[in-house]
């Protein structure tokens, strides 16, 4: 990709004047034109990036990053966000810090935001608890703001909650609105956001719900496929339907993995927990009681191996549109006979598609700074142009 | 704040030349004319910031934190301030490193201060350890640079030790100078360090000792309250004494919470541990003696609670100067019914001082900022006039 | 040292152009004008820093630092290169990334590595796995860049493997160049590279592995010498043979430190274990064998207390060249009375070589950035002259 006058000539064309000093929780609270302005300034920052251009808005600041489970991408993706944009990454590690010692949110969101221009947050394992705390959050810090205790208000990115997992599903989007030459040739096409077997237990249900959150905005005929009992939060499919009604797609749900596959153009095929399994986890931890999550743990479990046939296998994919659907995973994927004996994935279709998976995750970095750029600046355009055009190189001598 | 000349003004009139190369370890050791240039540095700083002027003096370079304790704030702080100068943190984690295989303290100082410009070291546990400790680092940098080893000299920067804490205690000052609209204004201005209960124990002596020996400096009427057997270090009661003295305040003991209210001015009601005990945790550590380390903790506890009336009321807050004192703490405070069952102040008084509070906070970044660049600048006014007019925003196209 | 047109000079007169878009695994695998050029930029840029010139050449970008055994001297050379350089560090930590989850190295590579110039591994534990699994990570994001996925290829930096340690041995041979006053008065020089006695076991063979595999590059004589059982690996035993005889130096064995010593110019005692038994360790690792590890151990800490003569006494010190053998050490050592009851090296002779010692750490953090620099900078003459007359200061005012 090369920067052009494109990029700012589509933003021109878009209203997103309230994604300025805003924060990114869910993709459905942002209308159809910011979410376009999001795509568009991540290719242009990748575009000048790809030019040698140095895109840094920042002479300083830090960017604060909290993350409450394990996590190499999204931690290295917003890391290389902050970078690219000349933040500083400070992670707040509960361990090392006070949090632990009963902190209220309030306080500690202001302590730590001094010189934050951004904090990313990723807390995902208990339902009814991630979003809520990123609010709590970003309204501390905005409280701080207007009572003169911070001089600048840090703009809160989700990076994946209980609900959705803005950065993983823009990303993806981007990844399949490139693999078919633009956003308007996704309309009519068909995605299979099906479940698929792993033999672990209690994966976040944000990425399906994420995913029929945001491709039903664009006029994809979107089916969710998986075993009775793994539904996900039920106001999200009422999202999802509302949403497709109004772009001209669809939204279906299935039972059989190959009802879904059928001419599919995209699939995501993926394991997650039962939405009623973690509300009930997220309660018995809240109670402390370890004997009650033990139990859950293998029922669940033992309710998972009993969906072992849903896998992506070559068969399957050979029903899809001239059985070559682009097979979507937000990785890492459980492969069958790879890291471990019976996945989400054949090993064979995961190693023909592993370029193009590689890709789709090579979109979130961008979409994080995007999202930073576009809170940050006020005139989006003009700043594009002039990185564009400031002769200072990214890389000195290269 | 916005920037202006009377930042510069004002330094023209101190004489602050020796904190060039130097390092900061206790207040009491810089002169009246090198606490205000700090001051008035800090104040300056963040008006440019505020003005989205960079403030970045360095192109690269390391600034180093060792913490010997959990820390979310200093941490937090003294990262923001490398960052708001342009330096980088490294966090030397004994975890990680070859420190804990024994390495001696000149060695590894060096090794780790090839590229650094500042140290910054929390080591509050023990008694007669942690300004020791930050000494030999100092001491030991020093001879690594005269020597050749290291082609610039870091500083070392207290951030917290087991006599002094300097970069809350000059943050609080700022905070309350501020507040009160001027230095000349303490004058007289009665202020109540107090003990108060909280349910831990052990808490560092380094807030209480750092007050009494900054605020004797400014002609404050400063009383040192606490329960009988909570006795800090007896050296800095002598500098408080004679600092007062000095500058026309005042400093008393009592040990009466109610008579250190009455017409106080301000309050800094905090928790700390007696000093003798302290001295004698140290020495059971220092002899491994796990079983005598419990038998003290259990004996402290029990006396502590003994004094559980110690707590910032409402009906205390009213007998202080038109019932208005403004309320101090080095946060987190304990919260009654809030953070525990009994603590240091009432939830209503907490909550009313909740915003002042996070404003005291706020200078510490800038405080630590001011004592970097004052070491490593030989003109500071110059510089600071060049960051003014030097249009470089710190965050382009905001 | 002061930046002077004699760097660029040198350079002009070699062949290193294969260094560009190149990784460093072993320095035997570089050409001897490939490994001068990287000791006249370490020089430069070393140069450039005591002017207080910006030596920068990145605006953004990542270095990727991996640890795979407790570091603090490898890790803060490698941040202060990267800072040097303008690369901001993010430590892949495998405790809180989803490596611990099983992902294959061809993933995980090119998932941080979106954004990264640089990758730096020390992976030096086991026998066989380190150098490869370095290979296996330059392979990966090679092909990542060939495949569009990432958009820079990163440079691999071999931080210290099973076999070689390849910026500590060149950080020493640039500090024995520095002290003899240039490269050519090595020639016929003779350097001691013994075994020493150390309480603990298992210490890596890379620092006598890539002692005999470089210093026999450059007309030296180098002895090497242990107690019969700790062999190093044959190959490198015949690397150095074939190099030596090349040069027109020397590579011999010995099995008496006395020996060893006689006449030595420069003596470098230092524990290592034995190449079989940690060929033995390493399958009883892969095995899973705990009781068979700690029965080796057993027999490593025995057999080593077997050796206490080996140490690095005055008196052997007497028998060198006037008694005046520079000693080396790769640091931290185990001096006797000091970090141990009987160790290494004698107390006085670590003490009156200190600052030689403190010398000799500090060229690494200059060689690192020499690596990396000559692998992104395809003019590296023009670069440095650029840096030279940039007139852009390291630190502002000081």
């Amino acid at each position: 990709m090369t920067y052009s006058k494109q990029f700012t000539r589509k933003l021109d064309q878009l209203n997103f004047k309230n994604l300025y000093q805003g924060d990114f929780f869910l993709t459905w609270e942002k209308t159809v034109d910011e979410l376009i302005a999001t795509f568009t300034v991540a290719d242009a920052l990748r575009a000048l990036r790809e030019d040698n251009a140095s895109t840094k808005i920042f002479n300083s600041g830090l960017g604060i990053s909290l993350f409450r489970d394990n996590s190499t991408r999204t931690r290295f993706s917003f890391a290389s966000a902050c970078n690219l944009l000349g933040l500083e990454v400070q992670d707040l590690d509960e361990g090392k810090s006070q949090i632990a010692h009963g902190e209220t949110v309030r306080e500690t969101a202001n302590m730590i935001s001094f010189m934050a221009d951004v904090i990313g947050i990723r807390d995902d394992m208990y339902i009814g608890k991630g979003n809520t705390y990123m609010r709590e959050v970003a309204k501390a810090v905005r409280e701080g703001y207007l009572d003169g205790v911070l001089e600048q208000c840090p703009t809160l990115v989700n990076l994946q909650c209980d609900i959705d997992h803005p950065t993983q599903l823009m990303a993806d989007m981007n990844h399949i609105t490139h693999h078919f030459g633009g956003l308007e040739n996704l309309k009519g096409k068909k995605v299979a956001m099906t479940w698929a077997y792993s033999p672990s237990y209690g994966k976040p249900l944000s990425v399906p719900q994420g995913a029929i959150g945001l491709m039903t905005r664009f006029g994809m005929e979107v089916v969710l496929t998986h075993p009775k009992g793994y539904e996900v939060m039920p106001e999200i499919e009422g999202i999802a339907q509302k949403q497709a009604a109004h772009s001209g797609g669809k939204f279906t749900k299935s039972s059989s993995m190959e009802e879904a596959f059928k001419d599919a153009d995209m699939v995501y095929p993926k394991s997650w927990a039962p939405f009623a399994a973690m509300e009930k986890r997220t309660a018995l931890y809240g109670n402390g009681d370890l004997e009650g999550i033990k139990a859950l743990e293998q029922e669940l479990l033992a309710e998972n191996a009993k969906h072992k046939t849903w896998e992506c296998t070559e068969q399957l994919m050979q029903t899809t549109r001239d059985g070559k659907a682009l097979y979507l995973h937000c990785l890492p994927a459980d492969i069958s006979g790879v890291s471990c004996k019976e996945g989400e994935v054949a090993a064979s279709v995961f190693d023909r598609y592993r370029v193009p998976l590689y890709k789709q995750a090579s979109h979130k970095p961008y979409i994080i700074a995007a999202m930073i750029f576009l809170s940050k600046v006020k005139y989006p355009q003009q700043v594009l142009a002039e990185l564009a055009t400031g002769n200072k190189p990214r890389v000195f001598g290269t």
